[in-house]
């Protein structure tokens, strides 16, 4: 089991707007736990990021490792993405079939069959590669395939990236790009912004990342060398007023999630994704046990803004504290009027994580159930 | 992403002894992460079980949610067991595709299709399910279909189930068994045994389970009620001398992992999963980047004792620290000798989630590996 650790924060978790689910927790065709999809307020959600992104005059390439979904990527070309962004060659594939014919495979070569699944990816479509390595650049040269290449920047996360500037510019110098494998912009992921808990932090991770970009590109300017597109991507970030970059890969927006929320990015009435999970027992009036653990709901606190394991839409005086696999452990300031066999929608911590837990979205308009959609591209 | 949690303990989960995954890392056919299997690892852990069950005069009843495998379950069957444990109704269809006819379904039956779905499998095979309120034995009743119930009693948990003695008694009392739907036996599951943080406190932990037992059944002796059977199961406290139960439920065994070590229990050589991984990025002298990240490790710490998110196999001085969903970001204390393509074999920290994130065991013997073995039941 998993205990909810770190201390207790108060914070914008708890607040209220979390509607939306009533008729999802009111039919009970289906057995619990089950991964409800919020069809309007996805679609929502789409369309606001594009216009927010189109809005700065950048182009958005949104990444689908966070949906795994050819539904929910068409929605995202409908609103006008012409490139998707994947961390696999199996999320690649969600992307060709949802009619992308530009992928971003925002992970670099690894060598042998992930090399060679590369090499085969490029024969089908226009592939670009993030690489931070000069062995990466000859690896894919070894193929003869084409690519293009994002360099990627450490812009303070410390998880892939060569530093900022003249680091950074020695390397790509040191790399041995052709013609058919070409330099074609620089990328970073800014993960710390997760770690952020407040606007002003937020506000010195994003300045910290558009610093990175803006020091690299002159760094290999003064070397003559050029990377025209600047591309960026992390979703507490994409709130925040900025036009240095040219192309954003956001991808948990879609849904959004507890994390998010706590963040101080949308409202809860926003996320549109949730666990339906039925209260299995009411053990004492400040206890009450789900049917949704850890084989549901990720065991993941992301940020020590959230104050447990998910937000149980509409009840904000419920905390899951503990997960075991079956089981969600819950506590209760106050009165709650639960009893078992009612139902609750968990808004998850981690969408991405969550929606990899589970094979099929069942698509909600906000009264009754219409669609289900599978989640592809899992691990094999 | 996901930090590790807590305070950095020095314990028994950075001592040696792992090795046999050699071979299962030198092998760079199948891209990474994929989740291996040692067969003869398997096999010696389910037949050791098997035997100390079976020296205590108990019956094993091995819980299939840790693996949800019909080759498995088969070898539980082979060592002996005629009755499978299940947390779900599709964990059933697994017991029964693997020729059990007796199972016990370790969770209370909640309104509506859960349980049509239990009376459904009642017609297929023997069922006992588990209860701890009078309205479950009447949502029994109320399909017409025959169960045997083992009334759940809270050993210390606190989870699900009545409290011990009197007052399970009196919940039994009041509840409406009749001639199909009978009481057979108590059970409890002593969860808090992963609290426990060395021998002593294990044993106690393990001296409350039975204590509860032994309370319930004199409680429900003085209403001159029966229950035969005395049902525990949780993997730490297996290795504990007892023989006060009849049914042992466990469950991790057949795979134990990084808690089961770091709680004292088995050498990691003991440990038959591990996720091959492979080493992106060396960025730093005391820093590395793996491909498994939050989709192929669980992000979970059940103690404090382990010290990250998995041991990497045979190497004691690298700490997962953190994970990105395809990214685990290691630490390490001194040389370690990687290099980007080469890979590791991560032990995770819990087996039955990290299963529950992929579909297929690559079965490996020590020296290659022979077979996949699909694993079946994960969330719909």
């Amino acid at each position: 089991m998993t205990d909810r650790a770190g201390t207790e924060t108060e914070g914008k978790a708890t607040e209220g707007g979390l509607t939306g689910w009533e008729a999802a927790c009111a039919d009970r065709t289906r057995q619990t736990p089950f991964l409800a999809l919020h069809g309007p307020r996805l679609l929502a959600n789409v369309q606001d990021m594009a216009a927010r992104v189109a809005s700065r005059g950048g182009r958005s390439t949104p990444h689908l490792k966070s949906h795994k979904c050819l539904e929910v990527a068409r929605a995202q070309r409908a609103a006008g993405a012409t490139r998707a962004t994947v961390a696999t060659v199996a999320e690649a594939e969600v992307a060709l079939a949802a009619g992308f014919e530009s992928v971003l495979v925002a992970y670099p070569p690894l060598p042998g069959e992930h090399t060679r699944a590369l090499a085969d990816l490029a024969g089908r479509c226009h592939v670009t590669v993030t690489c931070c390595r000069p062995e990466h650049i000859a690896a894919l040269a070894a193929t003869g395939a084409p690519f293009d290449v994002y360099w990627e920047v450490d812009s303070g996360t410390r998880r892939l990236g060569t530093p900022p500037g003249p680091q950074t510019a020695q390397a790509v110098a040191a790399a041995p790009f052709d013609a058919r494998v070409r330099l074609r912009g620089l990328m970073t992921f800014a993960g710390h912004a997760y770690g952020a808990t407040g606007e002003a932090a937020l506000a010195a991770v994003r300045d910290q990342q558009d610093r990175a970009l803006e020091e690299t590109r002159r760094a290999l300017a003064e070397r003559g060398l050029a990377a025209p597109v600047l591309s960026v991507g992390v979703t507490p970030l994409a709130r925040l007023d900025t036009d240095l970059a040219d192309e954003y890969r956001y991808g948990n927006y879609v849904f959004y999630d507890a994390t998010q929320v706590a963040l101080g990015g949308p409202d809860s009435s926003a996320c549109s994704l949730a666990v339906i999970s039925t209260v299995v027992d009411v053990p004492a009036a400040d206890r009450l046990v789900l049917d949704a653990g850890s084989k549901s709901l990720p065991a993941e606190r992301m940020t020590e803004l959230t104050l447990g394991f998910g937000l149980v839409a509409g009840r904000p005086g419920l905390v899951i504290e503990k997960l075991y696999e079956e089981h969600g452990l819950v506590r209760s300031a106050g009165p709650h009027g639960l009893k078992p066999g009612d139902r609750v929608a968990v808004i998850p911590n981690h969408a991405c994580t969550t929606v990899n837990l589970f094979s099929r979205y069942v698509v909600y308009d906000g009264e009754s159930f219409t669609d289900t959609w599978p989640i592809r591209a899992r691990r094999r």
